[in-house]
């Protein structure tokens, strides 16, 4: 029996995950370039590239390198959804190896594409003030992209304002549609043809409004107990999860599981109750964890794990918990997380 | 130059810290068992070793795999502070090859650590109310040991209610001493000699009541952004940054850096403002963090870090930032982070 804490994937899961959101986006017309971060796993992107992804989505060059020759394999292309900083020779290499876009949101990451001989998506913040420009703005970073020569794929999107309860989903999926359609316009005007317009997270991809020509979520193969209290996931989409064991019961009133900080992360978004959901156990809750030790409380009279039994835990955050492991466990398998740690 | 985001560690500082450490514990009396858990490098663990600590302490089987011959090569041992639940052969494979002592604190785990041939410390709760069992219960788990022919080393606790402002850290190191002090009489009263009183984390090292024996600190000798909130650490004592550059400033009033929870980390504990700091930029607050993304909030008119421009980042818990990554940058050198996501 295999030693807690581990972290499990269900191969099932996953693929009717993929090929749900496959099956949404091909009924709307959208393509799908699903983001590695969540994953990090040539396991998982190989299920994705053949349900019919167009390519994938990748936050970092660490992980362009590390999905370089999978996807230029499966005749599919790269999107760097960033604004990167550095690096030109190593973008430079990665694009000899696989078709690459890359993210911008100043003049400065125009000229740092031309010098790696990358095509470029302009950056526009559709409300969650956090990277990109105004969507009046994405002409005249299109305009300095023709001044140097670099291809323009079109405009992107992060919706992450859409992470919260009540109308925030629609209105951020609403303001997505909206903000993206305005920076292809002006794009249009400066004579890109073949604006690609993309955004898309997992909370707002069911939502995704007109106009918009591609979506890049992570979260749904996996899904999270974040999503779950978001209301966009349901339990039995949920394809990882923690396995933990209780290892005390001194203290009244609680257990302690081996899963702690170093599993599940210390994401704790303010619409998420404790650190991770235990399905076997639903009146229980972990409500304070440090790096080695989950506090479980339990109700009194509740159901409550006894003293060396084996749990599942579904995690708040999957992109962390996964980015804390080398390894996924997936049935008879033993998928490695290819891109762990490729921050850079 | 080396890219963006990275994790830098400071040799010279990480060498006074520990000869400042053992210093104190020299001083007093006090035998200094460091915690493995904050660096999990083999480089950093020498230097412990080699400057007095009387071995290590390590919070999982696999930081135990990681450490077994170092330490046993410098004829020192191992501590597992941690009510360790299964893996009896691993457990018993590490004792073969280092000698090693493993918390319990229930007649189960002392039951495992018979079938493990290894000896105990109970451990006692101070206040934490996390692990550990009543002062007054260690004699019943020292009475099952003895039945079952397990030595007993003596009792240990971990007072983490000291991460807090105030009198908190004064309270905390008060009730170890205290509770260590009757857990370590009731062994006594069961024939138990030489019990050893195991405490300390940085926090209340300095504040160490009268009694303790033994000392567990682990992030003293790296240091982070919330010891220097706690003030328990200055801003000399902090030996790792990371290495981060501006990637964004489309969003007005603010700039973005490459380095997100993926390497900063999700802690945010209550005594805590913001996702790290920002030394040379002490009016800049790290406002909002996403995987990859950390938003810096700049008031008008004060100083601000411009695009591209590389700043360093006192993470808030160095212990999270360490596990996200495989090596540190130490000067000339590279240190592998040796016990990287060994969780189990």
């Amino acid at each position: 029996m295999r030693a807690t804490p581990y972290v499990r994937v269900d191969p099932e899961i996953v693929d009717r995950n993929i090929v749900a959101m496959q099956a949404f986006c091909d009924s709307r017309g959208i393509a799908l370039r699903p983001h590695v971060k969540t994953h990090k796993s040539a396991e998982i992107a190989a299920r994705q590239l053949a349900a019919g992804a167009v390519g994938l989505s990748v936050a970092t060059v660490g992980e362009a390198e590390a999905f370089a020759d999978q996807v230029a394999a499966a005749g599919k292309d790269l999107f760097l959804a960033y604004p990167v900083a550095a690096d030109v020779p190593r973008v430079r290499a990665v694009a000899a190896r696989v078709p690459l876009v890359v993210g911008v949101d100043s003049v400065e990451g125009v000229r740092r594409a031309a010098d790696s001989g990358v095509a470029v998506s302009v950056e526009i913040d559709s409300g969650l003030a956090r990277s990109g420009v105004a969507p009046q703005d994405a002409a005249a970073l299109a305009e300095a992209a023709r001044a140097l020569g670099v291809p323009v794929r079109g405009v992107f999107t992060f919706p992450g304002h859409g992470y919260g309860v009540g109308r925030t989903r629609a209105d951020a999926a609403a303001d997505e549609a909206r903000t993206l359609r305005a920076a292809a316009a002006g794009l249009r005007a400066t004579g890109v043809d073949d604006v690609v317009l993309s955004g898309g997270c997992t909370p707002t991809a069911a939502l995704t409004g007109a106009g918009v020509t591609e979506l890049r979520p992570g979260v749904y193969v996996l899904m999270d107990a974040g999503q779950l209290a978001l209301g966009a996931a349901t339990y039995d989409q949920v394809a990882l999860t923690v396995r933990a064991t209780v290892v005390s019961d001194a203290v009244t009133g609680q257990v302690v599981l081996d899963a702690g900080a170093k599993l599940l992360g210390m994401d704790r978004p303010a619409f998420v109750d404790g650190h991770g959901l235990l399905p076997d156990y639903p009146r229980a809750r972990i409500a304070r964890i440090w790096e080695h030790h989950g506090v479980v409380e339990v109700p009194d009279g509740a159901a409550r794990p006894r003293l060396g039994e084996r749990v599942t835990v579904v995690p708040n955050h999957v992109c962390a918990t996964v980015n804390l492991v080398d390894e996924l466990v997936a049935g008879d398998e033993v998928w490695p997380v290819t891109a762990r740690g490729r921050n850079t």
